[in-house]
């Protein structure tokens, strides 16, 4: 084995090391170790290379795989990770170390920051994003929405990511209306607002309408990995006759990271995985919104987006969920200026323009 | 709202009225309620059908939407059911029901239970089914195991599921010869073993090597829905030129059951889930093998497996992990016969044709 794939799994228990030689087979042959033949043993098997100790019922353990083990593939690097792992007690990921091998596999996210500081004229600001809600409204109403928000000079403007392709405003139809509406505000304000409409579609149909979606005249795709797979995104990043920027939501990925002593760290889902994956703007719910994640949960996912990983771009973080204007100056002092900043359903409580043009003035300066 | 898709789901802490005012907002229209239009708060957001509270900490809340919020597609139902929801702490789904304006929008499993006793000529017994391991082995040797496999009598033998695009057995090579030689062994026996080769590929390429895998003489398809997504395993199911049974793999299923107060109950995700996006056999780790998942969890799965839900066929459970000869009377006991046995590494142990053999004579004259 060359360089290797290293994986840190906490382990919640005793007996960290006879649960490590489970895991390094489990996670690889999946079959009796002693009835594979000696090399397999040797070179596909993974390897313990160390087991730390914090208590006697918590363990780091780290364990080398062969990347050969993954073929190059995203869906099988996942398996290798996590695939029947997942259905162990106690045990969680907490870091993976790619060696340059596997990352070169990988293409990872189109713009990244640098990519999308040029593409939205943004040179030193946090980027300005929002999402068109609530379900149940047509596309004209939306697609007016939408030219507000361009107006008001967003750069991004996404469907909810519930808005798939219900009776109210079917998929196509608004992603007509809603591109139509943000191209003519670009008409006006000389900008590059984008609109992104969502990809939570059914399989076969995800990559046609991201063409379909290009051609209406979206800047940008929003995908849902959790639900599509993460390799869905990894495809539309890659594909260099789509090439918009993408934006990654979190819905079902809570499932990954809500177990202290189960699942994937924050930093590995929302960083790592995404970037792997090609998202140029991970969403997650920011600490202190409607959900749970804790202030160094976020920072952990804000601290994998930009970590040196092979030769991929580091990313934009979207800390989001319940977020208000009040909050601008906490959240930027956070995470940095290399933060999208996404307000969604507060932007339509009093005057929706004039909160827009509000939230716009925030950044302005900055 | 006519027939409403209710989702129940279990509550761990104080004032569930307040938590199920949030979760049928946020499961919907993730907007402020109140600036919601009337029609919209009235027939988009989902509505409270009941609270039941068990003890001060734990309750069940039942949420009944418009089924027009999934638009008749998987990946937004999930969505519905569990997408921002997953990021709530101490929430799970523990059941769902689904009425038959949605159920009508998919055609479910193509075999199902009764369709896998005629396509295997099994009338009464359990399927026999074995997996292709370890890792590491070239395609020819893979094909020999399988040619054992298929001489001895097996129903379906599928690639070991962490088997993708290795180069020590490429996927296209691997198909070829593992195809090859269990059509051969059916010349043989005059049965119809299928092989299964995993689908576990990049998103684009799916679709395309399950046609792949057909036209080289593969008889199943195994999915790992977990990774790829469920929408890919149903739209592998629905289309028509592939018509090949579908196994379900559980890799990275479990952070959804791993925590008891997070997540979707084992029954909806092995059995309902599974059954909606197409899987003919829902393998999942039996109670007492290598994993964690309760004798109840267990039962609670086959018992959705075969539950009514709308038109679509009841489908296979296949308990495994870990499983071995000694198992098997227990399992049948446990589980009753329509049953998909699953025995996988513990066949190498000794001598594979005497010990699959062994399998095949102890569900004979079942």
């Amino acid at each position: 084995m060359t360089e290797s794939l290293i994986v840190t799994y906490e382990y919640f228990g005793e007996d960290p090391k006879a649960i490590a030689d489970v895991i390094r087979v489990e996670q690889s042959i999946e079959f009796p170790n002693d009835l594979a033949p000696a090399w397999i043993q040797d070179e596909v098997v993974g390897k313990i290379v160390e087991i730390t100790s914090l208590n006697p019922n918590s363990h780091q353990i780290k364990i080398a795989f062969n990347p050969d083990n993954t073929g190059g593939e995203l869906p099988q690097f996942l398996n290798v990770l996590w695939g029947n792992a997942s259905l162990f007690p106690g045990l969680r990921v907490i870091d993976v170390d790619l060696p340059d091998s596997l990352t070169k596999k990988f293409k990872g996210p189109r713009f990244g920051i640098e990519g999308l500081r040029k593409h939205f004229g943004a040179p030193t600001r946090p980027l300005l994003t929002t999402a068109l809600k609530p379900m149940g409204s047509d596309s004209k109403t939306l697609g007016e929405m939408a030219r507000t928000l361009a107006l008001a000079g967003f750069d991004l403007i996404k469907d909810d990511h519930s808005l798939a392709n219900q009776p109210w405003s079917k998929w196509r139809e608004r992603v007509e209306v809603v591109a139509t509406a943000v191209q003519e505000a670009n008409q006006i304000t000389g900008k590059n607002c984008a609109y992104a409409p969502s990809l939570n579609l059914p399989f076969d149909q995800v990559h046609e309408a991201a063409h379909t979606a290009k051609k209406l005249g979206a800047g940008s795709l929003l995908v849902l990995p959790g639900i599509t797979g993460f390799d869905s995104m990894r495809t539309l990043a890659e594909d260099d006759s789509i090439a918009l920027p993408i934006q990654a939501h979190p819905a079902l990925l809570g499932s990954f990271v809500s177990s202290p002593t189960n699942g994937i760290a924050h930093g590995i889902i929302f960083g790592t995985i995404a970037r792997l994956a090609g998202g140029d703007i991970s969403i997650f719910p920011n600490t202190g919104g409607r959900f749970s994640f804790t202030p160094a949960q976020c920072l952990e996912i804000k601290a994998k987006a930009v970590a040196p990983l092979g030769n991929l771009k580091p990313i934009w973080i979207a800390p989001a969920g319940g977020m208000t204007l009040e909050r601008i100056p906490e959240m930027l002092a956070s995470y940095g200026s290399d933060t999208a900043l996404l307000i969604g359903g507060a932007l339509s409580r009093g005057d929706l323009a004039a909160n827009a043009a509000a939230m716009v003035s925030a950044v302005s300066g900055r």
